[in-house]
């Protein structure tokens, strides 16, 4: 199973993909799409959906994963990382992936095993997981990584704790 | 100088193009794009992101214009309403065609002279402008109509009173 978990925003969308075959979780590639401030808006999601397709075309995971975003922040935002977001899963539908979403709170019971845990245990959690040198950064691509092991972990019969 | 006008939306996305030559409107097509509630989420963008997609190649329009939202609903809307507002302007960018965004005052102002113009004023303006037999209804094809024809008054020269 090669799935793609994406954390997005429209100046930095953080992406991962992990494989999870034998009972093992391996990663793929893992890192963020960024655009500058002073571009123009439908620049900034041409170029985050141009970048989330070449990552499509040379990974080829088989299904999108992004978290469900009900945020406390202002319309506005909410608007705006909504652009981005309708941007990653339309690049997802068009390549024919299946797209699923999580809460925050499926994710983090995914990753920790329970869904109050914070930030950081998360990120502890996905460096364990993933056996990998060092936590991600941003925090963008460590969010985009549990998202990808919550799919993996509803969808595999592995519970992690 | 021909305008494509959108109003979007998850369920209902209204569109409308005009022409402007010669100090004349022309009303080119317009319409709405729907989807149904029991579609995926991922299935909707991409319906929509095809015929808008389609709408442009037929139709060539050189500009995009869209409203600025700030409604005063909830997170959840303006989430599911950005997504698709991500769509629409990622189908123009792709097509090469310049994005313009207006508030929905500037909207007012151009079609109807003021800000604080109601709805069924607006309307009936739109009627007037385009010569149509009717208000176009849903709501949602005036609405676009409308942003189409600020566009046209913003950028030709030509005061709407």
């Amino acid at each position: 199973m090669r799935v793609l978990g994406v954390d997005p925003g429209i100046a930095i969308t953080g992406y991962g993909i992990v494989d999870f075959a034998g009972g093992k979780f391996r990663p793929v590639t893992y890192g963020c799409i960024r655009s500058a401030a002073d571009m123009s808006p439908h620049l900034r999601l041409n170029k985050l959906y141009n970048e989330l397709k070449d990552l499509i075309v040379k990974y080829h995971p088989q299904c999108l994963a992004v978290e469900e975003l009900f945020f406390n922040r202002n319309v506005r935002t909410a608007m705006s990382v909504g652009q981005a977001r309708g941007v990653i899963i339309l690049a997802a539908a068009r390549a024919g992936l299946a797209v699923y979403e999580y809460t925050p709170l499926q994710v983090k019971q995914a990753v920790v095993g329970r869904g109050r845990a914070d930030k950081q245990q998360v990120q502890y959690m996905i460096k364990m997981i993933l056996n990998l040198p060092a936590v991600p950064r941003p925090d963008d691509v460590a969010d985009a990584l549990a998202v990808a092991v919550c799919h993996v972990n509803k969808n595999s019969g592995l519970a992690i704790k």
